[in-house]
């Protein structure tokens, strides 16, 4: 298994438009659940650059669970994205679904986001195996450790070595919680794999007041980063509005996380003095 | 939602190469995991013929955990298929992974299979909406109800209201059986939709041995019928030999839940001399 | 282990209040959540015994997630069940939480019933051990079913013989049922154990609507009998409402189950011409 | 409900053996998984003394699947773990199964635990409410948050207001780990709860190199405190002896977990350069 460590100080960096993902500076991911408009986005990404983030999420192409609702802008999001993308020097995170959006989005997506729902999705991650850029692969709702890294090998297997994984929690028997973080997981990866890992604590507890205790366990238990989402108006967020940040919220977790961060040996490669 | 019964007389019939799925009678597809041998399908397509059994399943994309497990014949596959489906007149349910797949068997299959796996692949069941075949879709391992109609809402939304849905079980904390069969679920489904409801017996329980209680409790719960993997040889099977049936076991299949299905006001259109 | 099944016709019987369950005639308790009013038995106690049914289920303990909740009659209903117990010639099956309840409860239950939040209450179940009386084992929201026999096993061990397994249900992650009904493991307890095996179809769907299709499913997977919730006036039922049958379904469950079992070799000891 | 808190400042302290939990300074509980011999748990008593720790646990009443494994030295363990307790000052934390049981152990345990088992042990929640020592209460296997609460609220309606809560990992379908260790419902705790919450990383995670970033996770994510399962020498363990940590392993517990403390602005009141 080509995503099996082969020592204790095996460890993969993946580069993200520059940004490294699995070394002693943890990562942040930030952004909208969905690019909505010009507006929304550069409204993001002047929080997101005054706060030192340089990696932007926000989807495009939308799985939802109906086909009536909310899809994703498509086209129009990709040049939403391009446009924010180079004003704001971002490097650009977000979904694809199938091998077409992965051609479409090729120019504007700096890291293609596999999605829980496509975790097995092997025809999408053979595609991925031949593309020359990271893959950030969440695990699915009910996949097993065996399971997870066996989708990351199909894109290992096929070349493409640039490969992120993400734990955003799995389904349980609770409604209280939208899912259950397994941070246990992220641990037993950790152990098992050379490749980064990082957690999505907004998916995860799918409540705005519990993203930031998440993030920073996250962070206690070994993450390599974190992917999160937020919005300048959480409560207007066409979609997962419960869960999205504000912006202040946003700042107030980079200055919560950069504590623990080093406490366990790490850093956030974040100006301190702007989110405390 | 187009998914959704208007009235409890609110039914909805599928032909699969001229099989009714959906109506008084049963339906039984069965055949191997997988297509393996010219011979292999050959053994299993006379069984069907002397049951009367008139669909036949055999995988020949396979989807894997490993990226190093068998993955299906695959266009070796679809032109066996082919022969034997013309020799022996039998209809054929396969599963696609992908929009690729889809087209390339077009001639061969009579129903596209949706597997667990790809239950919310949305672009592979968006291109199911143009397509003008039946389309088996089976359960996500942790799918809701709510989601799995979600799911089929996109192949109907898309113009194709030849669907048939199927539950196979669904993932739990014991590892006494592959998956847990949830029969609730499909007496559930029987009430909320019009579309025929199938259980799969053998991916449900994952051992051979329990396969023929589950094909009896699916058929008296109400299902439309019933999908299950049998083997010439079951133990040299190339995936699955602890679930699939022998031939024998199969013909037992056929008379204990024509038995049951009479109880229940439904009969299996099968020559019960022959399998008695 | 005590409870595993020796050889194939390895089976036992155990009987309450003269009723066998575990031999070829199937076994039905019925009766409602909770014991309310002398009316309320009364009512139910009438409509057993029009049926041919002659065991009752009815709490007089009732586990309650809140203390707030109603929590049973106590020893009111106790005096209840007693007085119908004799004027209708009823066996009575009833849950008991602790050991002192065991003591109270002994001369009216002719079954302790141990709920599924008691199923590793290994004091109780020891001390159930030392009883002179049947005890019907319910499975755990989550146990499995290797922690189902091991339970067994301790009543087992302290020398009483005459246990009955019964399964009702499994937690899982779909709101759409209460539980998930788990009859793989139904199939699979027939063939580890010796003992009778039993199903709950109410609690494990927690639908009116679907406890008949649930029930004629049980008896086709072999289950030894049900035990199910029926109310004079279901909406009225103190607890549990959503769940209860009315007396007249509970006639139409007596008519399916027998044509049910009929078709799998088993019968139904009750009049067929008063449920028809 | 008592258990609710009343406003964000609501907190309530509970005190086990003059020690506190649920305030500022975090709480360690520690020790073997079963009282064994005298030399095991003064091996172990010496080494929480020399690490500060003031609480010790050690079950001698087991809570075992199976009735022939090994059930605690019962009243041997009961004088065993008194003496030890008093020749070195420790308060002591051990599991009660029965109301029978709170009575023989009342002078020799501080705190009475409450196994996941039993959880939904109402009569012995009951009997807990009128007890006049704190409890220990462990969250159930399959337990909802509403479900924890409402256990939590049998003891403090009985008038016990001395009540901690304990995540302890929760059932899913993934081997990889024993349990799915819950942090987003600890989180979710401390927003609905005046109670104190600790965190059991040992049964959470069931393996020893997982218990020090699962402990690290739940300091970050805001428990109160830790119970953890040590051991002189771990593989030797009678029971659970994949998650017992080495007493130096504990120590470097202490090291983490403190630095983590206080990047969350809590401590632990333990003296540091031991176990630098």
């Amino acid at each position: 298994m080509l995503a099996r460590r082969s020592s204790p100080s095996h460890h993969t960096t993946v580069a993200i438009a520059g940004v490294p993902v699995g070394e002693q500076p943890l990562v942040l991911i930030a952004g909208p659940c969905a690019a909505e408009s010009e507006a929304q986005l550069c409204a993001v990404a002047e929080s997101l650059a005054s706060l030192g983030v340089r990696l932007l999420r926000a989807g495009v192409y939308k799985p939802r669970t109906s086909p009536y609702s909310f899809q994703g802008l498509q086209d129009e999001g990709l040049e939403l994205l391009g446009s924010v993308k180079r004003a704001y020097g971002l490097g650009v995170v977000s979904e694809v679904m199938s091998v077409a959006q992965l051609e479409s989005a090729y120019e504007v997506f700096d890291c293609f986001q596999v999605g829980s729902r496509n975790m097995q999705n092997f025809e999408l991650l053979k595609a991925l195996g031949q593309a020359r850029k990271p893959v950030l692969l969440k695990r699915g709702l009910a996949a097993t450790i065996e399971e997870f890294l066996g989708a990351a090998e199909y894109i290992l297997a096929g070349g493409n070595a640039q490969v992120i994984l993400c734990e955003r929690g799995i389904r349980s028997f609770d409604p209280a919680t939208r899912n259950v973080l397994d941070l246990g997981a992220v641990a037993l990866l950790k152990r098992l794999t050379h490749l980064p890992v990082i957690v999505d604590p907004s998916h995860a507890t799918g409540r705005r007041d519990l993203v930031l205790p998440a993030a920073r366990a996250a962070v206690a238990v070994g993450a390599d980063g974190l992917i999160v989402e937020c919005h300048p108006a959480p409560e207007q967020s066409v979609s997962d509005a419960a869960q999205a940040l504000s912006l202040d919220d946003l700042a107030q977790l980079v200055a919560e996380t950069a504590a623990v961060a080093q406490a366990v040996g790490r850093r956030l490669p974040y100006p301190m003095e702007r989110a405390a």
